[in-house]
């Protein structure tokens, strides 16, 4: 016992090493977004794979692997749940994954993505596919060799998703997204047909963004994001990270003529921002601390940014602060025009300015033009041509040009397959955690309209956030819901908001 | 050949990794003191020491030694400044004073300054300096351990100095210090007796912080610091910090009732940034990249600061500026009256504050002051006895409390005798290089009352900045000035400018 404490001690020891250039690096990148000056990229991004290659080495060390095998017989037959069996658990998981890789397969993904990468901004800039296809070929090969070393039993696509969102499966996946498919694009399709019933000129009427600033932040910090253990900065694509339980940092970025930017973009990294401030110091500096998955982080943003900064509560507890901060722009608008206004939904191209009923869409096709391409049913030169009578059939939309089409996101500039579904899963968790929240919380929209967020927060926390990573997003599921993913408590909640707001039913006061 | 060229290039690898980590540990700390919500302490402190940890465990290890050992016969015999000559006497400078001390005596201090700190505070506010005396008496005695163990030919203070200061020895400063002292205290005198000559009061009338930091940012851009690799930020105490030759900053505050904070710490840290943009892009992430000294990096700040910042010639050029930008402050001002504010001289107790003249008696007092306990001539208990009637002798003032007295600095709440001498060092050092570089640039008055700094920064840029740590202090000032570090330029500079302000005589136009 001495011996395996000390073992212990010494494992952890490791970890923690790897925890702090983890983290370190992570400030680094932090930097880069909003204050580095233009001449620091050089130097940067040397720092920057230097402190992540040791943290690789070190992770990835015999000493880690020895000491796992000396420790897991005794301190993974603790309980499930403790914090020693779980270390146990998720470090021979990190470990394992990591060790299957081969370096020079790592090293080759890595160049391959830093080559292919001004390669797709040039296609995107000019709107050629033709130009990226190359590249995206060579990606597409990478992704499968790394399936293949990796390994899975039905499908390569598990291998690469397994990476994510442990634990979580294509077939899985793929019955949860058709059924997703059949409710959601009926809906877009009688929404688009009372198009008219919303109208959100007002959010386009001129906000002074320091206005907006201060009062996003002032907002966050009442939801509960506590700004003595984190920060709000500007960067051109807002981002939330953390370099420890009390760092949690968020980034936004602000636009006079579009007010969702800034405020709706506050939350959503306030909600990561929240989860990582929630995580146990037990678990600090080990491979416990951290979000369950990105699909798993991505449900804490989402369920603030929307369930709960979407809803009428919600607005009726800042509407009347918000009118008194903007009287110009919201001279003659009224609580409801504005709820209405900020819950407006119309199929678009582009996925990050996509709304909430059609969001879900653009990751469904994704994950299934990944998935043909990966294995070898769609070639990557009929890439445009899928994606476009996806994009149709889906969203009723004409794609007229790749730019706004299949070259939008960077994603598969580099090797990355199996990052989409994280954001669908995220919209999913974050209904599926609400549902159950509003049982265990009758009293939940009365506390929103009185501006009182802790029960809601500290239902989280005590569900999700002090967990960390102990448990896989299904786990973690089973044990807050008492079901693994399942789609339907997000389909109830969109066809009973988008169905009273588009079919001008009289609305419930 | 191939051998060596391949050993080399393997040394590089490692002198670059410790590099990235020393670099990422360094914004660690920029970041610590300007935006770090308060509640990253903890984390910040264990990443801070692994990356430092990492970096010295590398740095020291028997592959860098044998990697020398194999090096140093063959590229060591190229040209003394050649980048390979460099590489091989710097670096094995620095691996052996590394290695000559062992790692328990390392983290020992380390330990006794965390243990000391607190005390030194409780002291210093409390004013009692027996509560520190106990913890100063230990970090004597383990400089006195440190002196030891890196060893010395004739005082342990040389050892030290050393670490700090490559090359130079404790009685060769001790000589010029006297020569300080017999040409200033009675300099210092003389101005005290006529201390109505200036009025400053102008100084402290209320000058908008906004438009102080952007007045200072754009005139430290005019002086030739580039901003596209380096930025400026607020902090408590201003510093300045370099990530790689693209990325510099500096960090200032403001006061709005005095105006000397702002501007003077903007160009003092500027001078700073400058050096450390001015090194060669050849010598990035080796030991060669750096400042070639504390007190040569001094040199850099102190002479944009004070010899060319508070000249004549600089405030012909700024003051119309400043008064379009400032019209109430400085509404009845001219010119002359500002220079002269700016040059105010007069003895005070705090290091820190003190102005151009006074400012060597301080660390001329404390050099003494720290060779005489670290050699067993003055005790500790005696040490603000002695610290007083020094105080009392050079600057003519009587201490009343320790606080403004001995406890004054954070320096000896840490183990780090032999820093203080760099700040005088710095002053000489500038002072000497301005002597030559008017002798190169002798239009250079007239160039700076034109706002055109380019000439003198191109004279440091070549003789100071591109060579970073390749040369000693007094190899660099050999090599620059055709002499070792005097004391001869600073004397004559002060003696003739302090002279003329304070003696009333006519100013020449």
């Amino acid at each position: 016992m001495a011996n395996t404490s000390g073992k212990l001690q010494e494992l952890k020891n490791i970890l923690a090493e790897v925890s702090d250039l983890e983290r370190a690096a992570a400030l680094l990148e932090w930097d880069q977004e909003t204050y580095m000056p233009p001449g620091g990229v050089q130097s940067r991004s040397e720092q920057f794979s230097t402190l992540l290659r040791l943290a690789h080495v070190r992770f990835t060390s015999d000493a880690v692997g020895g000491l796992l095998d000396d420790l897991e017989d005794e301190l993974g037959g603790r309980p499930y749940d403790s914090d020693e069996a779980s270390l146990m658990r998720v470090t021979r998981r990190d470990y394992d994954q990591a060790r299957r890789l081969p370096a020079d397969l790592v090293s080759e993904a890595a160049r391959a993505g830093s080559v292919a990468q001004p390669h797709w901004q040039k296609a995107r800039k000019e709107s050629n596919f033709s130009l990226f296809a190359p590249y995206l070929e060579k990606n597409v090969e990478l992704n499968r060799r790394i399936a293949d070393a990796l390994g899975y039993q039905e499908r390569p696509y598990d291998a690469l998703l397994d990476r994510y969102e442990p634990g979580m499966k294509t077939a899985d996946l793929e019955a949860i997204f058709e059924e997703l498919k059949r409710a959601i694009v009926p809906l877009i399709a009688d929404i688009a047909r009372n198009a008219d019933a919303i109208d959100d000129r007002v959010l386009h009427k001129g906000f002074d963004p320091d206005l907006q600033l201060a009062y996003a932040a002032d907002l966050v910090k009442r939801l509960g994001y506590d700004m003595e253990r984190g920060r709000q900065d500007l960067s051109t694509h807002p981002f939330s990270s953390a370099f420890g339980p009390g760092d949690a940092r968020i980034t936004t970025r602000v636009s006079r003529d579009f007010f969702n930017e800034c405020l709706f973009g506050s939350i959503h990294e306030s909600g990561h921002a929240m989860y990582n401030q929630g995580m146990g110091q037990d678990i600090d500096r080990t491979p416990l601390w951290g979000g369950a998955s990105p699909g798993v982080h991505e449900s804490q943003s989402r369920l603030w940014e929307n369930l709960v900064g979407r809803s009428r509560p919600f607005w009726r507890h800042f509407f009347p602060s918000l009118r008194a901060t903007f009287p110009e722009p919201l001279h003659g608008v009224d609580e409801e025009v504005f709820y209405r206004a900020v819950n407006r939904s119309y199929p678009s191209f582009i996925r990050v300015e996509a709304d909430e009923v059609t969001y879900n869409m653009h990751v469904l096709l994704r994950f299934e033009l990944e998935n043909e391409m990966l294995e070898g049913t769609l070639k990557v030169k009929d890439l445009p041509e899928a994606w476009n009578s996806r994009v149709k059939s889906y969203l009723g939309l004409n794609v007229t040009n790749d730019r706004e089409g299949a070259l939008q996101d960077i994603h598969w500039s580099s090797v990355s397959f199996g990052i989409f579904p994280g954001y669908t899963i995220g919209n999913l968790v974050g209904a599926q955690l609400m549902e159950k929240a509003r049982q265990d919380l009758p009293d939940l929209d009365s506390q929103v309209e009185r501006g009182d967020f802790a029960p809601l927060l500290g239902w989280l926390r005590r569900s999700v956030h002090r967990h960390g990573r102990k448990f896989t997003p299904n786990e973690l599921l089973e044990r807050a819901t008492g079901k693994p993913l399942t789609a339907a408590p997000w389909i109830a909640y969109v066809r009973q908001k988008f169905g009273a707001l588009y079919a001008l039913q009289k609305v419930p006061s």
